[in-house]
């Protein structure tokens, strides 16, 4: 090779057209990434060119796509003048196959440097997360980038942080209005299984006549979240028209959020928190506050339930969780109350959808056998909010909710809830396979491990197979003999049945002391 | 549904077989990332299950892998009783297609409670730090939970922890053994574009008789690194084996490390850390140092640039960083000796690894066009080496290194060096599309960005492909009118050529001050 002298300006290949490729759906489900796929012969670009970006951006018309890219040899799968989509990128792009799309390397979102340097330990102002909120809600953070933004909030987020933090969620998303001055909604933190008390308390409220247009998660890692538990008796899979339409008739409505679009970079955030089991406070604070503020919520109450195998576990942490709770509240100009629950375990008898329904009915409908604890916990709750009412006397709010149950009124607002979301998807049947877990030995119940419970519920199959879960017999402080049955597993298909027994064997979740207890 | 009361001990199905699937290939490359795909019918598990569960495990005879699971409907993908492995699951499993494999939820490596309780603040002991690097090496982390490690750690490492992660990250690879009572190394931190001093400094050292088992790294986002053109001129891609025999006969080798299995939690880290941006010292020296402890070398010398757009930006943090290797050498009983040097601008005139080897062979064959930047850094370099031989009167080194390259024993070393490595894969030639990037005005060049140059010759096609990148014509301090070439661009192909082009001209990396000079 020679030397290579300065020779003025050449031009070999000024413009360089790209030749566009074919849309060719692929059908792998991704979860939430978007994934697109080329040949390892493209003409279109050189894949080996892209191996230092991470994310390449796919232009189609006038739509834009960020996706990680993956190679292959199989011109079966995708040919060398095609760009393979999987499920969630094809769905996002929303045009036929053989739709021609141009392809080129994405450098990574410019907010990642704001990232970066709250690693390093800045403060971020409002803007900085603003275009961070914008970024993760466009689907331009891989999950990677997804669990650094976690990560480096997780140990410090200043006030104004999450203050910025909420309300750049809120504007991500819809933001619903109600010709009502006052809007009512409970919130609990969850992690106690069973504890279905929106299902009881939003019926007793709406009887009364306040609006609570309640919008709730479905399960991930645990075995039900009310909109689980709410499709076993109406549709809960509606849109912000028809919900709107249920809260006109009803007052109220207990429906799945997920398609009601508010704050939707929270459940992208959560997604990753969940794989990660990272569940720091100011994250939780800012993803609960945005949603009731974007649902339009004036009157928040807050349940913490405290307990040592709940997500808070003494009085101190949840002083400080009030206290966010306080703040954003404040700034926002939503009235917060907070108030901490019995967590040490399980509420009702119920852990799983069709166990939990039962649960609750039997409370609205006054039987013999319903669960005092979940019946006297939801009175307490929906005590509550009625004090938000103006018109009704201090103090007697306590009496009201027992009134609108006792009477049958809560039951019927319920009914009339149903009648207005609809039929559910399917009817639910109990799990046929079923078996007892029962004590070793004589003593008295010391303690419910709440997180064990929810996992071999959830291994047995809920919230997916709405009559898989747990039935619970013995609850802290009662005395079993060996063989007695501490709780029955429910499930339906061998799989998950065979998980949640030999979970159940390995570590039942309950503690039993046999020491003699001083008359 | 009536009242469930408790029966007694039920068994419906207490142990459930669970069919086999049998393992066929899918051509996905999918980078380091394992995964699997399975039919959404299939028999053997319920998909809707694992939502809750990040991975699975897969059991193949006494083989058990960790997985990413993605879905399918596609039968002609992944059949139902078929088990579908992308391209580097299938490599790493190494099993013929139709073995029979079983599949179950994996939960997460157990290893993620610490790096939780290094979100939280905690500081890890170092049986907590091997347990991360351990489940790291054996690919039990995703992409997600390595970036949550590499934040979590990436604000506050303390000495023990950097100790406890070099030494694990040592201990899960493979540790050379060497004969000889010194193997001497150098090592430069990156980010100079045309710094290729090694490819000098080896053959000085070694044919003033010092060995120096020289391993590099492929560049992933820069141009080149010593390994990519050390394979313009010989075989870098070689086992342990080979390596020493090379080593045996010629004191030095210049090969790609990647075959040698040095410290691979190392490699994993490096690849999520480049997606990330994230570039902190305590992890660049415990990646560096389990290398070199990993290769036996007793004694180092660490190169650190120093310049605006160089990794080490200030003298300050040159300091921090040297006392982090003084700290891990003196624990691991290897002599590092640390320099800094000009990181101001590019070394030499060729960026990208045929025009660098240009550079380096001018340099060795005494040539009056040798950039004379690198001829004097290598014979620097070599010069400290050398004062590391008993045998040298102090202060002779610099003397020693110029007669070494001025006799011709250097360059005679490198042949014999070629020689034993063997041919390189492929005859490389230069970009034929070709474009020289002018001066707009008069003025002194006051600056250059390494950084934006090394992304322009990266874009070009460096160092995939051998004849791309830069030649600079212009440094620090030289005068240009308008119109006159700063540097050349060179490509093979059109999309590269064109990205890069695009590149510069959008801001193309040097600074011209025009201010009138004082004379």
């Amino acid at each position: 090779m020679g030397k290579i002298a300065p020779t003025g300006i050449l031009t070999s290949a000024d413009e360089v057209g790209r030749p566009p490729l074919k849309i060719r759906f692929v059908n792998l489900d991704t979860g939430r990434e978007n994934i697109a796929v080329i040949s390892r012969r493209s003409q279109a670009l050189r894949p080996d060119v892209f191996c230092g970006f991470s994310r390449i951006q796919i232009q189609c018309g006038d739509k834009l796509l960020l996706a990680t890219l993956l190679i292959t040899d199989d011109e079966s799968l995708v040919g060398t003048n095609e760009l393979g989509l999987a499920t969630p990128a094809f769905r996002r792009m929303n045009e036929p196959e053989n739709t021609l799309a141009t392809v080129s390397p994405a450098p990574p979102p410019k907010s990642l440097d704001f990232v970066r340097s709250k690693i390093q330990g800045d403060i971020l102002d409002a803007v900085e997360i603003a275009a961070i909120v914008d970024d993760l809600t466009n689907h331009r953070y891989s999950e990677l980038e997804i669990a650094a933004f976690l990560v480096a909030t997780a140990r410090l987020m200043t006030a104004s942080e999450l203050l910025a933090l909420t309300s750049s969620m809120v504007d991500a998303g819809t933001r619903l209005h109600w010709q009502k001055p006052m809007i009512v909604d409970k919130h609990c933190i969850g992690g106690i299984p069973g504890n279905r008390t929106s299902m009881i308390v939003v019926p007793i409220v709406a009887a009364h006549g306040l609006t609570m247009p309640k919008t709730s998660s479905r399960a991930i890692t645990s075995p039900a979240g009310t909109a689980d538990t709410m499709e076993v008796l109406a549709k809960v899979d509606i849109d912000t028209d028809h919900m709107k339409r249920v809260v006109d008739k009803c007052g109220a409505c207990l429906i799945w959020g997920g398609h009601v679009n508010l704050s939707p970079a929270d459940d992208i955030l959560i997604s990753v928190e969940r794989v990660l089991g990272l569940d720091t406070i100011e994250q939780m604070v800012a993803s609960i506050m945005s949603k009731k503020i974007a649902a339009g919520v004036t009157h928040l109450l807050v349940d913490i339930p405290v307990g040592s195998s709940s997500k808070v576990r003494t009085p101190t942490e949840a002083l400080r969780l009030r206290k966010l709770f306080e703040l954003v509240g404040d700034h926002f100009g939503i009235a917060v109350e907070v108030v901490t629950t019995e967590g040490r375990q399980p509420i009702g008898h119920g852990v799983g959808p069709l166990l939990e329904v039962h649960d609750v009915m039997s409370v609205l409908e006054n039987r013999p056998d319903a669960p005092q604890d979940l019946r006297e916990k939801s009175l307490n709750l929906a005590a509550r909010l009625l004090e938000y009412d103006p018109a009704l006397r201090g103090g007697t709010g306590y009496a009201r909710a027992l009134e609108l149950l006792e009477s049958g009124a809560a039951l019927r607002k319920l009914q009339s809830i149903i009648a207005a979301q609809g039929e559910p998807p399917y009817a639910a049947s109990l799990g046929h396979l079923q078996r007892d877990i029962v004590a070793s030995k004589h003593g008295i119940v010391s303690n419910i491990d709440c997180l064990r419970i929810n996992r071999i519920a959830h291994m047995a199959g809920a919230p997916i197979d709405k009559g898989a879960g747990i039935q619970i017999f013995k609850k802290i402080g009662e005395h079993v003999s060996p063989g007695d049955p501490l709780y029955r597993i429910f499930a339906s298909e061998a799989s998950g049945y065979d998980l949640a027994l030999r979970a159940s064997f390995e570590q039942n979740g309950f503690s039993i002391d046999d020491r003699p207890e001083p008359q």
